[in-house]
């Protein structure tokens, strides 16, 4: 293996989730044990766009004290981005460009942080710089809270979402037994075609508190069996809490929420307001109060209930991606697996790039009751141990601290 | 003074918020020290309906760890209740059963936590009792999350409140900076007439990351001037994050929001909406993408994020109420009041009830910036040192517990 010497370019791609940062923590403080193999860190602003634009942080030139905040920090430190790349053979514009960048920076190792279409992102380049003959390794670094992407256990960023979800439920659902007689919640997470998340509400119920009803998007969504399922649980309980993924179709394959018509750059629906719709369908047709409430993007930047489990993986994951690059490895995604046994251990791997773009995995049958209305203990068993553990916020009077970069 | 000896009876009604259970712990662990001359603590299922339906939890029956949950719980754990009292003059019904009710488990000293609404029943019942001549002492404990208490620093519930709204403000707005062309994000803030916990909002910025506008209803909303604040804003930053009360009204007093037009028990008008029409006026007007967030109940219920100063305060007003009790005060409402000088410090005093009930404090205009776009300084030092401190949740694999009763 030819050793290569050089700096390291990283960017975080698509939605942000409250630990990516943590992975950004991990690939740094990894690389700076390889001075002066890897010389310097070099991050994208807004991802592939910082590189194309030339717009960088370099960093060695950061304080320190704000690299060891990305630990606790949501969002993307580096800002992000949503740009797929063309495909070189029909328009190689970007990739001529990215070469000269790469070139300018003697960029030996490319790390990109995201999810599947971050990784078709990650898999053109790789291509394209193989093709060229330039010698670089690239690796994927897998988050996203839809834990979406196959060929891994599941990703960072969602178990602390997960975390925030199932708490949050809880909360609402003791609110809600303040009055005897109560209204029909219907709480809107999100999740285009995986129910990962929305399944998470579900371990609320482990303290006792928690939604009534599960809707997933992987299984058809009627509207009359809703009806029927809202009416039997308020006729018991005079009130019920429902979480629903934001993607659920008709049996048909239609969402069932007011799409606005819009896609996004990936060509994908813009989706929400379906819980709004339900809530209405909940008042005009059963008669019975309801409201509706959307998370937003709270879920996925509620760093101040991140699960420790998912940060300590989340710097796992760019460690493991740094390490792999020195040892020769190239066009990869790392991977977590699960050991058997009673004892939840994690084990990071590779897969090849082109294999985890674009793929979307979705939750099992076997995680979905009978009824399509709600989990099963495989589900429970999956995910509890995701959401493990405290990473107790930096507070400055009450406030949290973020990181801020040059 | 007569000694009194007999039962504690205590409720809570209106609002839930993740402190008031703290309050109820306060009351529990003070009336305790005091036993046999308070006998036990009788606490009403779901307020006064609990006392009128003699449906009771019999503190002493209860599992002490429950009862120690009761400082990590949302919600009201012994339900609460929205029953307006009618004049005894003029039907005596609701009294004349209460009396029974008094008499018949030795009820001497009532406790109800709760806020204006709370504190007019809280009145009448002790006008009533006086007036039948039943040796009873009657005090009224504060909670709220609107804080719109009057004769009171601010009320217990509002720092822990303020301290989520301020901190997911922060989350958001770094969220919003992933990516560079961003949307104007609409939050709609509870608070009918008074802005305290919207204003809480600006305390995100200290972190250097929160809203860039605070709409609050204490000050005429106008249209056309809320497009120039998004339009200047949005020029500039190409993002704007915006907190808005539900309650902001035209310079007419009419509410923005689209009312229902259906009041609830108290007459009051149910509000909601007010973000996601604000986000329509933005998309169609400015022809800038926009989008609303309604935090919904979780502002009162995020125990997982209480303030340690608010808790601590919660259980204060609950002691001192027993304490106030057993000096033979009546008819009376626990208040807080701030010692001048530098260090936070909060001393406890009582106020009469018919003072109290049915008055909202609103938040002065030298809080509010020139512009009415925003908060002040004197907002900042007033509401800084009441988000202060947490209060870690108690976690059982990553799921808050919270009480139990039976």
């Amino acid at each position: 293996m030819t050793k290569l010497k050089g700096n390291l370019l990283y960017g975080q791609s698509g939605g942000p989730t409250s630990v990516i940062n943590a992975s950004a923590y991990g690939v740094i403080s990894e690389a700076k044990k390889h001075h002066p193999l890897i010389e310097d860190v070099i991050c994208m602003r807004h991802g592939i766009k910082g590189a194309l634009n030339e717009d960088f942080f370099i960093i060695s030139q950061q304080d320190p004290e704000q690299v060891e905040l990305l630990k606790h920090t949501p969002g993307s430190a580096f800002g992000s981005v949503r740009h797929k790349l063309k495909d070189f053979r029909e328009d190689d514009t970007d990739y001529v460009r990215l070469l000269y960048i790469f070139k300018k920076y003697n960029i030996r190792y490319f790390l990109y942080n995201g999810g599947n279409d971050s990784m078709d992102t990650c898999a053109k380049i790789a291509d394209y710089m193989s093709q060229i003959d330039y010698d670089v390794r690239i690796i994927g670094v897998p988050k996203t809270i839809d834990n979406d992407l196959p060929f891994t256990d599941h990703t960072p960023g969602y178990g602390s979402a997960a975390k925030f979800i199932a708490n949050t439920m809880m909360e609402i659902s003791y609110d809600m037994l303040a009055y005897p007689n109560g209204k029909v919640t219907i709480v809107e997470i999100m999740g285009r075609h995986a129910g990962w998340l929305t399944a998470a509400a579900g371990l609320a119920n482990l303290s006792g508190f928690g939604p009534d009803l599960i809707y997933l998007p992987e299984v058809p969504f009627s509207i009359e069996k809703f009806k029927n399922d809202v009416k039997e649980i308020y006729t018991k309980r005079k009130q019920c809490l429902i979480a629903v993924s934001e993607g659920i179709t008709n049996d048909q394959g239609i969402f069932i929420s007011s799409s606005s018509g819009l896609k996004d750059a990936f060509g994908h629906f813009q989706l929400g307001g379906v819980s709004s719709k339900l809530a209405s369908i909940v008042q005009t047709d059963l008669g019975i109060p309801s409201r509706s409430v959307e998370f937003g993007s709270t879920q996925r930047a509620a760093a101040h209930i991140q699960s420790l489990t998912d940060v300590n993986e989340a710097i796992g994951v760019g460690r493991f991606a740094v390490q792999s690059l020195l040892d020769g490895k190239t066009d990869l995604m790392v991977t977590m697996s699960r050991n058997p046994g009673e004892t939840y251990e994690i084990v990071y791997g590779l897969e090849p790039l082109h294999r985890c773009a674009n793929i979307e995995k979705t939750v099992p049958l076997d995680m979905i009751n009978e009824r399509f209305n709600g989990i099963t203990q495989n589900f429970i068993d999956y995910a509890l141990p995701l959401i493990q553990g405290e990473n107790p916020p930096k507070y400055k009077d009450g406030i949290q601290q973020f990181t801020k970069f040059r």
